[in-house]
């Protein structure tokens, strides 16, 4: 079953991982954390910063599989997308149905409407980049490297297992807390695959794990998870570095003569002003993100900020990617090497809107001598080591759930929030005010 | 005379200068830099990080002054303030007579009327804070810091002399630029005291500055001076500790008890959003100022971004500072710190809009329980440090004028720029494209 698949390392799924070029580790991790017999499984773990590998079995010591013991889960949030065309409408239906994101007047009536109206669009712009967003195999991927590192770095919470819970396309969060459950899963990590905090964005994904917990009746396992949260990391070196070394892989792809005068154009999702101005903290921290590439960079190109994909008649934050294009070439600067900055794999944002929209059509049309656009982070190696360092750092066994929280989340206050919400799943999630 | 101590250590300013506990050192940096006559002092100068203080003296060495070399210019751009009640006038219709900020149509018929009828209400604003601003007082207190933490770290560009070009206020470029000429100065750094970059500041400054020096005959000897540019420096190790510095302090201010809960409120000068969204760096580097703080803070508070200081019918860049005042007393958060991020001295919006409109007059009326202000970094050290390690960097003497101002200037470019002045400003200091 793909749903046993995408959950990881159980049942048909292990056959896979038996034939694949990671079999051994995997096997490991299927059968719990490497306990040497010599010291009791419950010995005091080494800390993630000196235990970096799994201790190699060796003369004397006998590896003994502790099979029963539940992994720790990870459970990383998105908002997803469909996997084929036919998976539009009710992807859409899902996200015009979130008033996290969107508050529409008659809501389930309005999503609705709005969502089989737009869905013949959208389904075209899949069809251009072969039919179905590919986030979900790359989360899969990424998240199947990180807990290998998990185990890796941190053996006295293995084994790590990865979920997805997507906000509006399967797994959905249901999905994963079901399988979490199925799988005795008492410490979980919920992290956010968004960098960068915001509240239409990691809030909702929250706000909706909380509910579904606190819908749970008081004799579901969900009740006795115990839970850390990651729900930002805009500017964490390893993340950071990663998108350097896409960047630099990117110029190369430029005439040598050319190379330096590339200007490096971070692109991001925008928001409505009416989000803006009510304190979200994404744009801050997208700048955040884009201040610490460019530091890493040693500043050694010229750069802009800008903000692509607004829809409807709103102010969104500005300046928009396909202006600023524009702009360039009015001002002669011809060689553009676009970086898209808030998201960690491939989506129709980046392969549509940026790729197409932009780097096709409109730069040709505007007179633009080259526009490359630098990988997202689809990848596991190098993006999944920051996911594996964040989560490790999380991780409930290392630290209480409360100490855990206040490390993570929420710090950047919403000072005119006006969605309730938000305060039950900071309370539910333990954070302080 | 006022303008000669201003410019600090010549003539009269000398007197002063010998009476002040600065005497020793003051009088060495008057005479030149100290040679030792073992060596020429043309000789390799020690570097930056090894060089850390002049040299004392040792016997079989003779010190030498050498009181013909002119002084490196350390030029503070900043915007300035009134002096007096009676100076507002002038003040408001130099900055409303300024087309890099405000392009006016029939900008000197339009400067003149704002100015006249904005005048009695920005009088009474001085009024309150003690009748004119005191920029001027404290950018000539951190010059003179600076001048003498350069001397002592940079003894081979020595003496380092601090000139103070204000915007829209005595003294203004051309003052600082006649002194500079009547000193003999041929090697000049640009330093903007705003350590966040926008066209409507610092890029206002420099294009007055190239337009100064591109009008000056030939023979003038303005025509022969080397610049440096430093243009913006948000997230300097040394100004973010002086920053986490003041709010340390501050927090102290707050009962024990009440400390931990206090929202950390960031504010800074807003922006109308045409020229955010024309792409200005500004919004984006103060984003990472208060997030370089908050992590050297260790992410101690909850906190938020806000922007103050609108004016006009205009939309600008939010959340506002007085709503989010209301929007935080509304979801009880009751204790706030406002702390100023984007200046380097007090100046009305903080003594003003800060400490009076909205700590004693806005939080009552929302019923804010404790509300307090970090202090700006007026005095010296610690944010002198960060000046004269800035200015070290840049020096023209450790590097070439153009290597200098690769590191340092208009990397953030503007998509959407329509200012031709901006590109004749960047190819007159030499910044590539």
């Amino acid at each position: 079953m793909l749903s046993r698949l995408r959950f990881g390392l159980s049942g048909a799924a292990q056959q896979l991982a038996r034939s694949s070029p990671l079999q051994p580790l995997l096997l490991q991790h299927q059968s719990g954390a490497i306990a040497v017999s010599r010291s009791s499984h419950s010995a005091p773990a080494p800390s993630a910063t000196t235990a970096t590998a799994i201790p190699a079995p060796t003369d004397g010591l006998r590896v003994t599989p502790v099979s029963t013991k539940p992994p720790t889960a990870i459970v990383l949030m998105n908002l997803g997308g469909p996997a084929t065309q036919a998976d539009v409408h009710d992807f859409l239906l899902r996200l015009f149905s979130d008033r996290d994101i969107i508050p529409l007047p008659l809501q389930s009536y309005s999503a609705r409407f709005i969502a089989r109206r737009r869905t013949p669009t959208i389904q075209q712009q899949y069809a251009k980049i072969g039919g179905g967003s590919p986030i979900r195999s790359w989360t899969e991927k990424q998240g199947q490297a990180m807990a290998k590192m998990l185990d890796e770095i941190s053996p006295s919470t293995a084994p790590h297992k990865p979920y997805i819970a997507f906000r509006y396309a399967r797994p959905l969060t249901d999905d994963a807390l079901a399988q979490m459950a199925a799988d005795g899963v008492t410490r979980a990590v919920a992290f956010t695959q968004y960098p960068q905090y915001s509240c239409s964005t990691t809030g909702s994904s929250l706000n909706e794990l909380a509910r579904q917990i606190s819908a749970a009746g008081s004799a579901s396992p969900l009740k006795d998870m115990q839970w850390s949260v990651i729900d930002h990391w805009p500017t964490h070196p390893l993340f950071v570095q990663a998108v350097v070394h896409n960047i630099r892989q990117a110029l190369l792809r430029f005439p040598e003569a050319k190379r330096k005068e590339v200007v490096l154009v971070f692109s991001a999702h925008s928001l409505p002003m009416t989000v803006v101005n009510r304190g979200d903290a994404y744009p801050p921290q997208v700048a955040a993100t884009v201040h610490a590439v460019m530091q890493e960079l040693g500043h050694s190109h010229q750069f802009q900020l800008v903000w692509q994909s607004k829809v409807g008649p709103q102010n969104w934050l500005g300046p928009r990617t396909d202006e600023a294009i524009r702009g360039f070439a009015a001002n002669g600067r011809k060689n553009l090497l676009l970086v898209p900055i808030a998201f960690t794999s491939d989506h129709i944002e980046t392969l549509f809107e940026l790729d197409h929209e932009y780097a096709d059509v409109l730069a040709k049309e505007v007179g633009i001598e080259q526009i490359e656009r630098s990988e997202s982070l689809n990848e596991p190696p190098p993006i999944h080591q920051s996911h594996g360092y964040n989560c490790a750092r999380a991780s409930p066994a290392s630290r209480s759930h409360r100490q855990g929280l206040q490390q993570a989340a929420w710090h950047a206050v919403v000072p005119k929030c006006t969605n309730p919400k938000c305060e039950t799943t900071r309370t539910f999630f333990g954070a302080e005010h």
